[in-house]
């Protein structure tokens, strides 16, 4: 059994902690698989095909491929052998290159390793490509192969929806972080200290490290007025002008532990037009709605619906989801997406955000987005995020 | 038809000289899907499913779908329907909220908007999951849906990995740029200016943005010598000592319109064990034997293989691939792996890495990458990285 080092991942858990925390979950999936009859399931987290519930599972968070048994044995194949040993927890540990880095040879290394029988089902991750599922099908004919929607991974994608108490306090912390990072941002654009939307996103980077976070969990997006009207500009920064004369965005995240807040600003210098006006008062309105409207048991449609409704009522029209869950990705589950094919129920332990936003390409654009925690007395806005008049 | 706009992607092309170099570029992929008997063919650049063909071959650099039918036209379906009307170049723009940001919904609007009879052969990317092919194919009815290796996505790679003239010219340039900092770089760290190895990341950040870069090819990598033991160190940044007694290193690339540079830096201090002379001596002489193998017609495997054997006679074994090919990616063909499946031959017009490196849970790594680039008379370093003995 190989244990994580608290010193590499920064993590302030003691070593057996860690342990317990990382089988308890893993316990959850061995269940999981003795119901289904699963044999084998498999995790990619590897370039262009990332899947987090790899550190979930195991406290790793690089480069690898985890296999769990349902006789509950795990078997981590990362790429950086001495990174896992010091920072990892499973069963085994084999590096990625005792298998010419190619996931049929570590599946039949775990096939192996594990002893098990002719015909063994195993599910693969359901983004595997079509050509690459034909290709495992065809060489490990010895197995009963799975790539499906609705099976272990998205179960594991709902077992992370709900945080345990110890992502919550975790959530509490890197939200702690944010909102003073936020109020020194509003102190330093208030004094004429950050100009450009560079300066800004480098001063979150810093500022974040010196907290202790790992980094950020994208690509920190500033966009000064002349940029603002595009939800994600591109680049997501420039030397331009930030929080000048209208509208400037400001969306970024924190990242603790692997736990990555996720939190935008709008900051809105005199003059301003009507237009401009009405984006602020309308988002900021919006917002209010999407919160009072968060409660156990509702459909997270019906919340983004609402405020769908309530711009179109503006003739104003919202391009993107109005939130989504988030957690070791800065995108992950509950959707809170105005499709009728989603079909989330808030729950308590769920985290999320809020985000109803606005974009015009002659005023730009307004966003304002905080995380919430949805507790068994109601929702918590974990962040302070909002529309800063200057 | 819709026109890039400079400003925005800060590109120097006029405005018809970009939409020549677009359409010649899309006009090499209809002749080969008229080759095929291919009727449309689907790019994907959305989150999770990342492709550079959507940018290379209409300069739109953000979340979106594109759709090349045989008749040769083009429909680009943005995410951001304001930037995209801002900077790309295709015959037809729809934004993807038209179609509820679905994409088969996207696909039906291409073969109505393009009057393609039924039965029509549809090319997807090769990195559709498995249960997405199979709804495509339960919902797409009408047409013929061809997901391969070896398809028209695999040929846009091939044709990404010869570079055009456009193309080798920002290549120097973004050369430039990253040999004018990597030397500014050494000053600093001489200087004792940038002691972390936050202060080092954050420092490129903002002098490649001074001179007009996009931003960074990927996590610059800065480990010092606690943590240049990893391949690529987690976090990829921190607040630790960098180039320290021992190796440090430092692995960044910069964007210049588009196209990045990919450059390792190691850092040795004294005092230095033996150990750790070794790995240095290794290393340069497995890069320079690596550069003397580079010719055209020459198959990469080889090269890498050579310096497996070099590394594994003095009983050391690197566990990464030799190079890879960069551009719009950091990572992109030619592929420069030990593997016998790795058939690339060298080509005039390649721009790919040289990266040797070794590493040591005790003693930490060293690594030493440059960009080539192979012309009609042999290759061309483009890039000055080094191992700095301080």
């Amino acid at each position: 059994m190989f244990v994580m080092d608290l010193q590499k991942t920064g993590a302030k858990y003691d070593a057996a902690e860690a342990t317990a925390m990382y089988e308890y979950r893993r316990e959850k999936l061995y269940r999981w698989m003795n119901e289904e009859g699963l044999s084998l399931l498999m995790f990619q987290h590897t370039e262009g095909q990332t899947d987090p519930a790899v550190r979930w599972l195991t406290g790793y968070p690089a480069d690898a491929l985890l296999f769990l048994v349902s006789e509950k044995k795990s078997m981590l194949v990362p790429w950086d052998i001495h990174l896992a040993l010091s920072c990892s927890c499973a069963d085994e540990v084999t590096p990625y290159t005792d298998f010419e880095r190619q996931p049929i040879n570590a599946i039949r290394g775990a096939i192996r390793s594990f002893g098990l029988p002719l015909g063994a089902k195993l599910e693969i991750p359901p983004v595997t490509p079509y050509p690459q599922f034909l290709q495992y099908v065809e060489s490990l004919s010895e197995c009963d192969i799975v790539c499906r929607t609705g099976g272990a991974h998205e179960e594991v994608g709902r077992l992370r929806a709900i945080k345990d108490d110890a992502e919550i306090a975790l959530y509490r912390q890197v939200s702690g972080f944010t909102n003073e990072l936020m109020d020194l941002l509003e102190k330093q654009i208030r004094e004429g200290k950050l100009k450009t939307e560079s300066e800004t996103a480098l001063f979150i980077e810093a500022e974040g490290r010196k907290r202790g976070c790992e980094g950020t969990g994208f690509e920190t997006l500033a966009a000064g007025p002349a940029r603002s009207f595009g939800i994600h500009p591109f680049p997501a920064y420039t030397l331009g002008e930030f929080a000048g004369p209208g509208l400037s965005i400001l969306d970024f995240g924190l990242v603790y532990k692997g736990y990555t807040s996720d939190v935008t600003l709008t900051f809105a210098r005199e003059p301003l037009t009507k237009a401009q006006e009405k984006l602020i008062t309308l988002v900021e309105r919006a917002y209010r709605m999407a919160l009072d409207l968060v409660r156990t048991g509702g459909p997270t449609k019906d919340i983004a619906f609402e405020v769908d409704a309530f711009f179109r009522h503006a003739k104003k029209a919202m391009p993107h989801a109005l939130g989504h869950g988030i957690g070791l990705e800065a995108h992950e589950f509950p959707a809170l997406r105005n499709r009728s094919d989603n079909d989330w129920i808030l729950q308590p332990g769920m985290v999320f955000t809020l985000e109803p936003g606005l974009y015009d390409p002659r005023q730009g654009g307004c966003r304002l987005e905080n995380d919430i925690l949805l507790t068994e007395s109601g929702p918590e806005t974990l962040t302070n995020a909002r529309i800063i008049r200057l």
